[in-house]
């Protein structure tokens, strides 16, 4: 279809080219460089009038040029009259930042869902929102696509070496764990961090059973590996025969694959939401791709067809 | 009066300070840094409720972490339930992306205004916009204020060796030098740039009688400083017996403390709405406070008294 438009902004290239052979169509030509004052200077270069466009970018790291980015790319093409611009968000940036946790705390998720729609976006489609309710944040539809399935095909897949129980390393991330538990078909169990008294170190407890089990730990987001990296511990220090670990978003900052390398972890099963640099592909680290659910997202979205059946 | 607020974000802090000093008050109390993956966490760190707050914010270089902070800074600063969100903008970034000057270009100024107006501000404050046409791009209260009459002031008070005449490097800046040139009882002139056919170097015709005077170039923004040392250059071939120039937003990237450096240029004056950085804290250019001027500004925004007089 000559009217659906794929293009690709800065944040992760390989994705973008992903998506496109699995949709059978070349990415949309546009340069996006920066002028010598650090500027965004974005020039289309192909029409796209009348057109459903459907542009890539996660807002990771970066991620205050990748936002920029994909706003200044969003108000080119509603001035060049493009039909519907979709914006094909793999990792949403400030996703952590949803609620005033204390006073006077921006929500900066909400300020970026509506900085989209004043630029212009009139559908988004997201991957494993760090809190489901930032949908609401949106007054325009947004498909929200989960890497649970993904992450438990690989294990599945795997030979993994005795029964398996699936950790969530924290109360938030519950509902995550039970739907992979679902899918493999075992048990849950959650580590209970509790600081017993203010300024002592925090105690791992662990509820459920895991002695002797392969322990695969699931989150949504990495970021500084603190969280997992002392879970896996206590899960091996409780008697845990294995422990893997998976999440969506490999943010993967600081002191985070440091941290993995020298962790009891024996492998972190990520998706490519978000690029990973050179310097952290370790050997320890998996990445599966998610180019053919969102190249399918994309193909139904542009049929019209509803795309919550994708995962059953 | 306790309900006045002044905040700096992170671009220009010595100009805030002085600010500060002009209208009298103590820096809000704020923080504004980063977590460890990039993301901009704000804590204001004293009430704000019910409060007329002022937000002193450049979005010169890094242009795309400086517009998010003042996006988020405003979002938290309605959340906190300020009365009035006033920006302060010295330096009005993406001011050159004005119009649509090929096909499919965005018009990021007027995005930028969009955004600042979503997040929640409520008046804009800012100085020597690339074209004054940007004050229309906003549905909100702003105040325009000028560069000319510091710089003319410094020129008055120096003393110059010789008849002045006031140049203007292209005919975008002939008004900017007309109120100079009436400032300054002097007459004006004009570079015009040719190119006679295409692939051939550009022409620098002068128009208007420039020998034997000592020249001031005026502009409202220098960047990579290739037009007004060219400019410096011609004037000086063409028999002017000095070259001085001037601009309201140093913004010197690249090449451009280089090319000062080794222009013709005796002297280059610009103001502080943009900060500079040591590295380009060069004898030959001189730096003339705007701090007065604004805090002057704020005191009769507050004071619900007429901006436009501040000139006469
Ligand atoms: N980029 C970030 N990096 C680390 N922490 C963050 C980030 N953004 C928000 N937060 C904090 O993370 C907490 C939210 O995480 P959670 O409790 O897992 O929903 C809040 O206290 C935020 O202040
Ligand atoms: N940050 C920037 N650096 C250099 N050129 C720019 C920048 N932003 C916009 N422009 C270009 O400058 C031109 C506008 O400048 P002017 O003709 O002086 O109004 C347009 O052609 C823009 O594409």
């Amino acid at each position: 279809d000559p009217n659906l438009k794929v293009f690709s902004l800065n944040s992760n290239f390989p994705l973008a080219d992903e998506i496109a052979k699995v949709i059978g169509v070349e990415l949309g030509k546009c340069s996006v460089t920066r002028f010598s004052d650090g500027e965004i200077q974005i020039n289309i270069e192909e029409s796209i009038r009348g057109c459903d466009v459907y542009v890539i970018q996660s807002t990771s790291a970066p991620v205050n040029e990748n936002i920029m980015e994909l706003l200044i790319m969003i108000d080119a093409l509603k001035r060049a009259s493009a039909k519907t611009i979709n914006i094909v968000m793999p990792y949403y940036g400030y996703a952590r930042q949803d609620r005033k946790a204390r006073a006077r705390e921006p929500i900066t998720a909400k300020l970026v869902a509506n900085l989209l729609e004043t630029a212009g976006a009139t559908r988004v489609i997201t991957f494993d929102l760090h809190a489901p309710q930032i949908q609401g944040f949106f007054d325009i539809p947004i498909d929200h696509l989960m890497g649970v399935p993904i992450l438990s095909e690989h294990f599945r897949n795997r030979d993994l070496n005795g029964d398996i129980v699936i950790v969530s390393p924290d109360h938030g991330g519950v509902t995550r764990a039970r739907k992979m538990a679902e899918r493999l078909k075992a048990p849950i169990a959650i580590i209970d961090k509790r600081r017993p008294r203010p300024n002592v170190a925090e105690v791992m407890n662990i509820v459920g059973h895991i002695e002797g089990k392969v322990a695969i730990l699931i989150d949504d987001i990495i970021d500084t590996a603190g969280t997992i990296t002392l879970a896996a511990n206590a899960l091996i220090e409780n008697g845990a025969a294995d422990v893997y670990a998976c999440c969506t978003h490999p943010v993967l900052s600081g002191p985070a694959i440091e941290r993995i390398q020298n962790s009891k972890i024996k492998e972190l099963v990520v998706t490519n939401t978000i690029e990973l640099k050179d310097e952290k592909k370790i050997p320890k680290i998996t990445t599966l791709s998610v180019a053919p659910l969102i190249g399918e997202a994309i193909i139904r979205v542009h049929e019209e067809q509803s795309v919550s059946t994708l995962f059953d």
